[in-house]
């Protein structure tokens, strides 16, 4: 029989040029040996919360219960900002305190959070630019261990929301924005399936001047040519509604960066 | 003694700015809780199945046998085009049938392929954007825990063609094309070593109105400056011959783009 | 109990889209079954050995003792520059003989060093292009499995020098060089810490024709705007003097390039 050991996940905006991915790791294996280290994402744009936060939103859920979950976007770091470690039915959360763990909360409301301020559980050192390794990692991996989290600080209970949009729904539809893109090109809006009526007469979605009639089932288009000039509206694997471009990019062919308001009437 | 859980590799045009990655990986260790999951590559140019088709030739034989290969370039996610499951003598493969693995089935031909239909297998749920999350890790998944793969759905043996040049030999030399770029700027053609004479008095590569003479056994330039205006052919890590430019690229010399006719001349 | 396999880490050049990376960890899983293969770094800048020795030194001191660190960007490939594997107190590391392990032997000095050319321990074939698969790869799983390293080859005492700007400190201060930048606009130098007095009257530093003055705690501006026209300096997580600029990329205001004087006037 193989006894596996415990899942320690990373998402971060550290890139794969330089070193930090490795001495978060190093940190983890020396403190857990027996971890797994399982990379989410390293590209986050750099200091762009809500990113990593509708990241860890898409990828969270799926991992086996008891995971811990190390996320560092951290534009604050060196600042007096909070280092929290949070407790969920079925996870365990460090990380900055910036609303970086905003949507997954969503999801799975956190018991019990903590402030980590214990030095005895950190790297030391006279470093205050590089909390992912010296106060991050070491904290991970204590939990992966085993650790009580109340060890790691005072419990606290008003982490910072995620800067993110609210969606006002009235009669005839709802009103959104458009928060990211993906590498495909494709615009990802602040608009949930359930936040739409299962079953509507008509569904179009306005963005600038442009409506789009109809939802589709598949990136792909059926018809026409290679690289369409005609954008659809599509929930992704996320939940979200995205305007795609089969063949292209829906971001170039609109001009459209995150913020820009979106509407489905319905 | 330390036993090992099998290895899953993962080949995606994913990249690593978002969560899609996290949750193919998330999906597996939830399946398989002993299993490994391995990255190859997960910046594949979106939608670009002849790259990942070479990158899979380029690793994949040099797993240990029984490893599982996850290869998600899927631009045809939610139209009725089939996933597959194929079986080699030392390995399983589990993506879209879109020809992503034709490259791997002239190194090693699959004995039995299936096509993914038992919704029992897959993770329940209205989305059909996302079937690397919800059909394809967890096929491999239950594969690398020693699933029948005749139990993922009916057999096949009529895989789609990786849309791929066809070389043409004849008296005085071989025509084939540029295939694919390289981060180094390589120009990576079709023509494999064995396509040419082990012993020839000459060997000239013709590209538009450049002609390389000879092969060389280095990407350096032993002489000359730092970034050559010379270009120099050699046969690549995986077998293709490449153009390459020392100190410099030579896809931005020669301004080539894939689909180029490229002529060895001997 | 769990039993952890030997980790073994990479640093590379070789990317994320392409079968590089693969065919590496499928080469140490083959030889070494129950390793747990580490990624470090793969988008290290092509053939840019400073930035893969700074990235070591970043995280090599991380990792527990025993780890085995493979990196390979590696210029000269197919030329006859020499490939080592070196022993230190806590590690050992396989590479191209040309300095990339040149900083980190400042932390931890080798021990014994090993030129290889043992044949029968590296994979067959004409290859001459891919030693990180053919040479290094197996090298490191070996190391890992326990291989008396002197069974490798025979024993140096002369690595090739990191070619790596020297500082000059004279009464008044020290004269060092920008030596990279990093994904946050950063710019590294080669002045560390332990170079400057740890009391100092005062801290300005001098590039081109601007001067900062007062060394800074954090990257985040705690005074005006978002992106700030005022660049801070600051000693990174690795311990090298970084010129900052909250909000924004010092590299693209400053325009300096690697090479560029830096001094400290104390």
């Amino acid at each position: 029989m193989i006894h596996a050991g415990p899942i320690i996940t990373l998402t971060t905006d550290f890139g794969h040029a330089e070193g930090y991915v490795g001495a978060v790791k190093g940190v983890v294996y020396s403190i857990c040996p027996t971890a797994r280290v399982v990379d989410i994402a390293h590209e986050i744009e750099p200091q762009n919360i809500v990113q990593a936060a509708m990241t860890l939103e898409a990828a969270v859920a799926y991992f086996p219960p008891g995971t811990v979950h190390l996320a560092v976007v951290d534009p604050g770091v060196g600042t007096p900002r909070r280092r929290i470690a949070a407790i969920t039915d079925t996870a365990q959360f460090v990380g900055p305190d910036n609303g970086i763990f905003g949507l997954v909360f969503r999801q799975q409301p956190p018991q019990r959070m903590f402030s980590i301020e214990n030095e005895a559980l950190m790297l030391p050192g006279p470093a205050t630019t590089f909390d992912g390794r010296d106060v991050f990692a070491p904290a991970a991996a204590y939990l992966a261990r085993g650790l009580d989290p109340a060890e790691l600080g005072p419990e606290i209970d008003d982490p910072v929301a995620l800067d993110w949009p609210e969606n006002s729904r009235d009669q005839h539809g709802i009103t959104g924005a458009v928060v990211a893109s993906d590498r495909f090109g494709n615009l990802i809006t602040s608009i949930r399936r359930e936040d739409c009526p299962a079953k509507v007469p008509s569904f179009v979605v306005q963005l600038r001047d442009r409506q789009i009639t109809g939802l589709s089932s598949s990136y792909h288009d059926h018809g026409a040519g290679e690289r369409s000039k005609m954008c659809k509206a599509i929930f992704g694997g996320g939940g979200y509604l995205e305007i795609t471009r089969p063949g292209g990019s829906a971001m170039e062919l609109l001009a459209v960066r995150p913020g820009e308001t979106v509407r489905v009437c319905w």
